[in-house]
């Protein structure tokens, strides 16, 4: 169960990293969008390992195809299913260690749950590559935004604890595109390289923090008390993989500092109310006020890492050891950025149409 | 909408800050569970304001009532209703300034969301006085959790920037009531109190750090890919109001280590698998590991300060000062400690009917 | 579980037969409704029982209290609580009775499914009483639908085999009220109220059929395929105790016909799209086509009757005869139709506000 | 929106009758379940058309693909996705005709409803088609109901009027499958065929009432009071196409009856309690007896038929008439009935999981 998620806009996700296919089904995305397979193919191409130091080995061709919910280049109103098939896929690794959980992964979890009956090749359900099932609901939720002039902009701002300046969100968006690990801090990114390339060299991985910000929501989304737009937008942040962390606005930082200091003033600048600064990350009572929204993730370092690591084996109930030799980035912080937006722009989707805010015919 | 939570173990809040009461449905509570009013009662005494200089002055006797789904003295499967009728309410202060919306506070958001016909007096939903429910609730959930031996605890970890030392479990559940601000470090909470009656006089407020720590929780509760453990707590976590982050064990620290530090080593004790360390915060994958669940949560200070703040009037649209009268906590760190119990308690009983973990009937 | 119907107006409800209350919160009704207690009661008088031999001899003042969501006569968008305490119970007789289950009651389904936890006095949650809870969620769905037009009018049509005459929706409209059967027909209603008095002396009970209309429903309501109009609103009809049957337009008829006969040729008047007639009760494909609702429930004889039964004692599981002394309708039927209208009500308001046919402000 | 069915055991349909393909994503099925390609295609062919005079002539191989959830030949535990490849397709009527919507068919309320942009090739969504997607479902679903000794078995009672002879569920059991038509009673069966072959020459169709028979279904399945187990399988009945009438037990009959007449008295036999009768159908307070669930649905006959009928032309808003030229059948109640049977094994999987009646791993 909890594959589906939204409650006007839902995301039903399938599929396993080793088995025939990854795939989505969207269902009560409005008729009339103007929406086709390449596109959805550009944003899963972000998602792609690039060539960086950052990435994975594995090539996947990782072609969309649509199967449903789009006719004569729009959205119907019918359930969109969107699917990519696996290519290249080894499972050896995973057959012989499967008794042997790695640590950090979801591997002994999903035996205890499943009682072993998982498909635990590449991680099965709990592979990164799942994401690409978020990815292809996203491009269609960002399409569907874009009709009420939604931006939804992620990017890196720390990896193993590097920090990225801040910078302004027009230099985020112009910046976030020009290298590989999605910084919007140019400089800071070739620093962040250089400590993924030695935490590679060393066996090991890095983690970070991506940070994301959605442009232009109307004021009045959120459904409090229980569906603020902080518990919905925290919640689709957690199903993404090696995320342990989630923070609005000034976050925990909000917890050193004084109420004076952390109110945001309200003033009126070109009739509109708003305020001067975004401590609340756009975010009062669990309802959007019109400010941008700012969320940040912390993104644990990935579990595989090439040391040897130490473990059980779950049927003899007995110590081993265990090095991690599949293909795997040192980093995955980089490829995690267009999932978080994927992953915002589908939550905030939702909570559009719920709010009347979107049709259910887009004209 | 947005004010029930929960797919098996659903709780429906209603009421308002200066309503005439403030309640709460159970759905989906087993039937035979021994609970009466008083150990609801007892839980609901735990978030009235104290003596200490953390508090409000607002003193209300708080009396639950049960409405329905007990009959001798046991759940009997149908709706726990569960009430406070409200008493002590003096709402003139924001009658006379409805239309300046209090910086930090959902006033602006509630306006607009609601078109003006939002309960404005004392926040209405958006009260901390809502908490009452979840309280109720949450007493219910933890009698619940206590046939399967789970037990949750939580404290004040952090005020002001000023940080409790690291305790042991143990010494976190003998320690956490020992003081006004429940925090289960006495020497830095002296340092802490000092701290929050320095801001009370500066007209000002301060914020804070709550952990909760869930022991026994069985290993198998979440349901990825979306409905994963962090997810669903997250969501809870964030429908307190002023809670701004959520981070699970090693949390937003995990993006500053690397692999090899983060990764939890499996390893069998007493004929068990566990980890020797517990950097995942007993959730692997989305699904707990067996061990001890550990949450923490980013509390902003109170927005209510009695500075003059600067705000907009939204009839005139015009600049204008506001300078909160009422009565408030300088700091709702301690207040919130055991909502923040009562919310986790709610989700994992949530999870554990989900998972078949408690039967429909209690013997 | 299962207490709480809809997903965008969503009506929770609970309480006992012989409790403390009744109650009922509405959650995702829109801000702004001006609607009022006295509104609301007026419904609930309607379900009363009456002065004619169909009746029962309980009597209770049934007052409706408003506990949350109105603020000065207006709905403010906060979940809706609205309750009625119990006053008139007499509960001796199911205390004696308790371990032997009246046929045609839920009293041994209730004792197996809640391990003989639940609360069985007066039938508890299965008591026609909770229909109380329906027509006060009714009251408020009836005028929020009324912001767009719809009117919803139920009438009795059959009782015990005794067919009213088919009558224009006009007529239905004045005439509904004019008997305590609730039946257009007066004349046949003379007859139907001879049937039941006469089945009442014969220590015995009958059923009988009501047919519900809603006038003026957009075209487009319902969500295909499984959120049917047809499939949500006969759930909501087999929440009502004894409702055996549900039918739409010629319903079983149907079965009988020829396509050529039963399909509704469109045409075209006064410039819309319109069927020449309704064999379809104004559903095709799941989705509301602008024509008249016509929705027909069967209900059952009343399973309490004095004639002595048989039965068996669920503790010592041996045979055992019963009598039902308690005070019970002969003829639950024309107390069904305004429950019935309420559900249909509640869930057209549902499907409205999915649609984006009311906003969340009503002004 | 409205594409997914059940709380834990969730099925989501997508795809249209002249698009890429059809199929479903199951999720909630409890991990460790034996269940091949081979078996669901079986259920699948039960739905193809015949060689009677009640099929269509559209032949399609209808080969059912895997796509997810299953491994090593066992479920486990993620979503299962299950696919039909669309092949034998001709739009070329559908094109033409598009802006004539047939009458008793889906065109004109999904035009309103989705603007135009609905698939309406074949019906798109509104396709009878699409009940194979429901089929498909359905075989996992009576797989996992096996597991607890659940049996689900439809047969068709009537067509156009023609009543099959009551028989007893083993008779029913051995002779539903002897003929085209599903009839458990084959002599007047012989007259169904006859009455559907004349109304097809005479250009006519027919419609017809299937009965659905579960037996041994645990007692205590089904949550009021508004997720009964009625309401939840009419509103899974009203799903598939045509279905116009649910009704259980006794039904529209029970109107007619008294009360001392329609109680089924309790009794014990082989140390169990049961009823002498079953007017119930199975369920009492909309929770399961323990007796043999029956629910009758009525089946419209099929709104396309080959002799001119009275439409309008939705863009000129101008009177038209139209004569359905493309492959039906004259009766399409046959191939209904184990589409009956697929949701009525579905919703049933999904009460018996909710209530804790098969535990999340089956060994």
């Amino acid at each position: 169960m909890g594959n589906s998620l939204g409650k006007r806009f839902t995301i039903t996700s399938f599929g396993e990293s080793h088995g025939r296919c990854v795939g989505v089904i969207i269902d009560g995305c409005p008729a009339g969008l103007a929406i086709g397979e390449q596109e959805i193919q550009t944003e899963v191409d972000r998602r792609r390992p690039g060539d960086g130091p950052a990435s994975t080995s594995r090539a996947e061709a990782d072609r969309v195809e649509v199967l449903s919910g789009i006719y004569g280049g729009r959205t119907t109103g019918a359930p969109i299913g969107l699917l990519i098939w696996n290519q290249d896929v080894d499972s050896s690794q995973y057959l012989k260690d499967r008794l042997l959980p790695r640590p950090g992964h979801a591997d002994f979890t999903a035996y205890t749950k499943y009682g072993g009956f998982n498909d635990f090749r590449g991680g099965g359900r709990f592979s990164g590559r799942i994401t690409a099932t978020f990815v292809m609901a996203g491009a269609v939720a960002r399409k569907l935004l874009g009709t009420i002039g939604v931006e939804v902009v992620a990017h890196t701002v720390a990896i193993g604890g590097i920090e990225a300046r801040v910078k302004q969100v027009e230099e985020v968006k112009a910046n976030a595109g020009s290298n590989t690990l999605r910084c919007a801090d140019p400089e800071v990114a070739e620093e962040m390289l250089r400590a993924i390339e030695k935490a590679r060299t060393e066996g090991d991985s890095l983690g970070g923090v991506i940070e994301c910000i959605a442009l232009n929501v109307p004021a009045g989304l959120g459904e409090p008390v229980f569906d603020t737009l902080e518990g919905d937008l925290s919640r689709a942040m957690f199903a993404i993989p090696a995320v342990k962390g989630v923070e609005f606005g000034s976050g925990f930082a909000a917890a050193e500092k004084r109420g004076s200091e952390n109110n945001d003033p309200f003033t009126i600048i070109d009739g509109r109310i708003v305020t001067l600064t975004n401590n609340a990350g756009g975010i009062l009572g669990g309802i959007s006020n019109g400010m941008p929204i700012v969320v940040r993730v912390a993104v644990k370092p990935t579990p595989s890492i090439a040391r040897e690591q130490q473990t059980v084996d779950m049927e003899k109930m007995a110590p081993a050891t265990l090095a991690t030799r599949g293909r795997h980035d040192a980093c995955i912080v980089p490829r995690a950025v267009p999932v978080v937006e994927a992953m915002v722009a589908v939550t905030l989707c939702d909570f559009a149409i719920r709010a009347g805010g979107i049709p259910e015919v887009i004209i």
